[in-house]
C-alpha cells in the first residue's frame, strides 16, 4: 500500500486540523496516511513515502522557518525524492494574507526535489487554504485534496510502492 | 498635483468597483485619480502619471491577457517609467483562487519597469482582493490601499509632480 | 502512443529552438510530440493530448499575452484537462530577468486546470531557461526536460492514452 | 544620515560578497550602510534603519531558514516597519535554480511588513542574482542596486531619517 506523509507545523491547531482532513482524504483512496508534526519528522524517513504533503501557517508569505529548516536539511537526500507526489496547504488570518505564496513556497521546494505536483480545478487551486480554523468550505477542499493526492500516488505507484 | 492612473479590466464589474474605491482612497490624499478601462488606455499616456495601479480579475492565476497586452506593449517606454509608484488588485471567485498570484504577476511587471511598490501590514498584503463583488472588508481594504498609494506618491513627488 | 503538445510563442526563434529540443526529448521516450506556434493552436485540440508544455519569451516576468490569450480562452474546457501532464519553459535576455516567474506563471495556469507538473532536481528546477539562444547547458536541460515529461506521461497514460 | 541595514546569510561567502558590493552602492549615495550576518542581527534593531536589504543563498527556491527565522520573529514589530525601503538579493548555483523565487520570498515578507520595494529596469529585475561568486556582471548589478536603494531611501527620508 503506498504511503503518504503529511507534515505540518501548527501553533493554533488550525494547520493540524487541515492535516487531519487531508489524511482522511488520502486514506479514502486506499493509501496509508501518516501525520507528523514537523518537530517529530526526521529527514531520514522522507524516502520511505510515495507522497509528501506539507502544511504551514502563513508567516510573512512563506512557510514557517521550522518547516523551511526541514526542507533545507533534506538536501542530504537531494535527487533521491524525485518522482514522489508532493502537495501543500496553509492556514491564514486573511484572504489575501500570503496563503497562496506560502503554499507555492512549499510546492517550489518540492518541485526542486524533482517531485510531481498537482493542481485543483475547483476551489483553492494550488492547495487548500483555511482562514482561521477550517470551515465547511475549507474542510471539503482539504478532504478533496487528500483524495486527489492519494489517487495520483496510486497511479504513479500502482502496486507495491515501487514506481513502475 | 500628482496623478495616479487606475487601470482595470472587468467583465462582471467587480474589478471596476474595486478600481472606483481605490480611486476614492487616492483622491482622499489630495492626488488626482484617473480611472480607465484597459481598452481605453494608451501606452502613450503611462508616462503622464506619477502612480499606476492595475487591477484584473483572476484568470488562471495571472492578469487577464488584455492587461498583459498593454504591459507587453509598454516596452516601448521601458526605462522611462522608473521611480513611479505601482500597485495592483484582483477580484476572484475563490479564496485560494489565484488572486495573490494575479496581483503579484502585475507587481512583478511594474517592478521590471523600475517602479516602486508597497505592501500593506494589515489585511490583504500584496494588494486588495475581492471574492466576487467587494464586500465591506474588501471595500475598506481598497480605500485604504488607495490612501497608501496616494501618500507614497506624494512623498516621492512632493510638490509638482516632478520627482525630487 | 501518448501525445504531448509543445506550444511556443517566439519572435527571435530562441523559444522555438527550445521547443524543438524539448520535443526531441519527449520523442526519445516513445511519446509522440507535436510542435505548434501558439498562433496555430486551437483550444479545441488541447483535450487531444496527454501532455501540454508551453514556452514563452520572458516579457515583464510572465508569459507573453499571446500565450495568456490561449490560456484565458481555454476556460471553455475548464475541468476537462485535469490529470494531464503540464510543463513550461522560457527564454530571456538576463539571468534574473523574470524567466523563473515566466515559467511559474505558466505552471500556475496549468495547475489551475488540474494538471500534474514536475520539477527537475538538477539544473533549472521549474523548467528550462535559455539566456538568448539555447547554449550547450540550456540545450541539454531542454532535452532532459522533454524526457522527464515524456516519462511522466507514460507512467500516467501507460498503454493507450487513456488514464487508468 | 539615513541608514540601511544589509543582512545576509552565507556559507560560501558568495552572498557576503554581494552584500559588500550592495553596501558600497548604498554608501555612494551618502547613506550609511551597516552589514550584518543574520546570526549577528537582532530583531530589536530593525526599527533603527530606514532601509533593510536581505540576501540569502538559494535553498529550495526560498530564503534559508536562518533568514526566515529572523523574519518570523520580526512579527514582534509588525506594523512598525511600514514605509521603510526593502530589498533582496540571492546567490545560486544555477541560472534557473530558484534565485528569483528566493528574492521574491524575501520581497514578499518585506511587503507584508508594509515596506516599499523597487525593481530594476536593466539587469536582474527583482534584485541582483549571482551564479556562484559574483562575476563582473553581477558585481555591477549589486553596486547599481545599492545605489537605487540608497537613492530611494534618501527620497523617502530626505533630511534626518524621519519620514516626512
Amino acid at each position: 500500500m503506498p504511503k503518504v506523509l503529511i507534515i505540518y507545523y501548527t501553533l493554533s491547531n488550525n494547520t493540524k486540523k487541515m492535516a487531519e482532513l487531508i489524511s482522511k482524504g488520502v486514506r479514502d483512496t486506499g493509501c496509508e496516511a501518516v501525520l507528523k508534526n514537523v518537530a517529530d519528522t526526521s529527514i531520514d524517513e522522507l524516502r520511505d513515502y510515495e507522497g509528501i504533503v506539507i502544511g504551514s501557517p502563513t508567516y510573512y508569505g512563506a512557510m514557517a522557518y521550522q518547516v523551511k529548516k526541514l526542507i533545507d536539511e533534506s538536501v542530504k537526500f537531494h535527487g533521491q525524492l524525485g518522482g514522489k507526489v508532493g502537495g501543500a496547504f496553509s492556514s491564514s488570518a486573511n484572504i489575501g494574507g500570503g496563503n497562496e505564496t506560502t503554499i507555492l513556497s512549499i510546492l517550489n521546494a518540492l518541485l526542486i526535489h524533482g517531485m510531481v505536483v498537482l493542481g485543483i480545478p475547483r476551489g483553492d487551486h494550488y492547495g487548500p487554504v483555511s482562514i482561521h480554523s477550517p470551515d465547511e468550505r475549507s474542510s471539503a477542499l482539504c478532504l478533496e485534496y487528500g483524495k486527489q493526492i492519494g489517487m495520483l500516488v496510486k497511479k504513479l505507484y500502482p502496486c507495491d510502492g515501487n514506481i513502475k
